[in-house]
């Protein structure tokens, strides 16, 4: 299951005591070939942790041998010391595997700010490597930090499969979303195909799950391919599997945002691009208080439009529809069925903004404000 | 006091039977002159209630006669009968006090989409028209709706007066906050003059006050002037006075924003340009995981850096000094000072983010996220 569902990977999971809770913190997973292709992409967040530095060069030749992903702290403004620690970690997992270091990625997760310890990482790296096996459920788990359950997917296509794992729970803002992925194919595809299957498949997933609208540092979504099925689909056919696996990911992550109490589906229509409906999307889904309207069960559309208002997407106030949970609240800007016919007890919310001016649409997943969301965010460090 | 404390003005406050709570819900400011300038700033939603769309055509030519505002609704989003309503009691005020009504002024808060009945509107105006006298403190308490108290800041110049009323307790964010303010003065100034002075002084101050995020629909800023001290002072004099007036009435905002427990003061020091120091400072304040860590008194610089990471500022996040309440938790982007050294009990915050790029600084006032937050914004709709 899970990163070894697809012929070619194995992976472990172990506990190096990095999480201060205890339980499996540290993963690996290896592309045993025939081939070793790899893509990925980054948070877009200037202020990056040192893992980020470090793997955005390791992917720049499109070869990746093993990936190596800890919890329980993630290596971001520590120092100097930091970016050795990661380059260590890399030189750990090739040491073990007896691959080149330039061709491991490393993650991490947890802490910013506080210091990762070489040791019991370096530890951690070589037990993982003495069982590595079809470990992808263990590693699925060894990855949560604030999650109350792993992630995983599989799809299988013509002759391949598709399999992966993430974590996330808090900080889920675009450009991505605050989490890790691991994808694994046994297809037989280029780095230079993997990394255009996977750019358009996140840019539709990962990138528009906003739970809380904030960016994470340590944010990392690989893709690797390890040839095993023999197999080499079109392009097409391979991103619309890829993009199935993300979205599931991307829902399992929405679904377990802290303190959520409803998954918020914000559906734009007739937008005139494709960008002004992520725009508005995007908007509404970062808006304190109609997320906070939500968690109380109150319709109150005024926020949404309020939200619309402050974007720069062609629309007029006065032509804007906005229905939730199917009913209708607000036509041409004024009141439309009376707010109480709408039913907000589902933890699945649907709200529907139509633009009326053009054919494009998006769809932006995002969580409610809760009281839970605050006290998990203010009673402990994160 | 308030706005009837500069020669010229005259208010009333009444009764109009438009809050649902009772009490004070309209207000009236008439300017007797002998001069009639004015000036106004609105919200820069794109989605514009009806009295700012009629009140942006009135300013246009400098002469204000009176304001009249209203609490107990928005009229915002109420059809086509909401532009009549605005327009209506434009028309009351004018007749009532023998003004053109295309000289008055007309302001609205309370829930969007809800029709403002203009029958109780007209009555309550002319009761008001009747009573006209030194209610500057009654004003004030007409406009609140969530404010758990009135905002009143007056300030005396060489011969002339400065006061001003403002209200505000959520959607507090730039461009302006969420909120109403009228502030007059018996200063001799032209409107072009008074405009000038106003954007400067709201730039500085309103505009920096982000408590929340959430833009309103209805906002608006008005100034005006009656000439009655017979006192021309400088640009420089007045805008200087001005500006202490509206950092008063921000900061009474902000000491009032719906649920908060931490007033926070984001200082932004040696940036490239003050825009980058408003951008970063505006950035922490709006996010979520920062402000949940302030309301657990957790000095949990990682979110600060996140934040910044996600703006375009000039900047290295590896330059980058953090301070709270006066310790430096985080120097050239790692661990400094422990952060248990920082105490967070005060309500009042300071943060110091020291840039190291430049000269330019920016000062942003936002609060802390809180379950009292949540529970205003999902327990009843506002």
């Amino acid at each position: 299951m899970s990163v070894t569902a697809a012929k070619g990977f194995d992976a472990a999971a172990v506990e190096a005591g990095l999480k201060a809770s205890g339980g499996l913190d540290l993963a690996l997973v290896v592309n045993r070939g025939p081939k070793q292709a790899g893509a990925a992409v980054f948070t877009s967040n200037r202020a990056k942790a040192n893992p980020i530095i470090w793997s955005q060069q390791v992917i720049k030749d499109g070869i990746v041998s093993a990936i190596v992903l800890n919890s329980g702290g993630a290596n971001c403004f520590t120092g100097v010391e930091g970016f050795h620690v990661t380059h260590a970690t890399a030189e750990g997992v090739a040491a073990a595997l007896n691959v080149s270091a330039s061709d491991v990625l490393v993650c991490s997760t947890g802490l910013i700010g506080e210091p990762l310890p070489l040791e019991l990482v370096l530890s951690g790296v070589k037990a993982a490597a003495e069982t590595l096996g079809d470990l992808g459920v263990a590693a699925s788990e060894a990855i949560m930090t604030t999650d109350s359950k792993p992630k995983r997917s599989v799809r299988t296509g013509e002759g391949y499969t598709i399999g992966g794992m993430a974590k996330g729970a808090g900080m889920l803002a675009p450009g991505l979303a605050t989490m890790l992925v691991v994808i694994t194919t046994d297809a037989d595809l280029t780095a230079l195909d993997l990394d255009t299957a996977l750019r358009t498949a996140t840019n539709l997933s990962f990138d528009r799950l906003d739970s809380d609208g904030c960016m994470s540092t340590n944010d990392q979504v690989t893709l690797l391919a390890s040839g095993a099925a023999g197999v080499t689909p079109t392009p097409h056919e391979f991103t619309a599997l890829l993009i199935e696996v993300c979205l599931d990911l991307a829902e399992q992550l929405q679904g377990d945002a802290e303190g959520a109490s409803h998954d918020i589906r914000i559906e734009v229509v007739n937008a005139a691009t494709e960008d002004d409906a992520v725009e508005v999307g995007r908007s509404v889904a970062r808006n304190n208080l109609f997320k906070a309207a939500v968690f109380g069960n109150d319709p109150n559309w005024g926020r949404v439009l309020a939200a619309i208002g402050t974007t720069d997407a062609v629309f007029d106030p006065y032509n804007v529809d906005v229905s939730m949970n199917g009913v209708r609240v607000c036509h041409a800007g004024a009141p439309d069925r009376p707010r109480t016919e709408v039913d907000l007890s589902p933890r699945a919310v649907h709200v529907l903004i139509d633009l009326n001016v053009g054919t494009a649409t998006a769809t932006i997943l995002t969580n409610d404000l809760t009281h839970d969301y605050v006290h998990e965010n203010s009673a402990y460090s994160s």
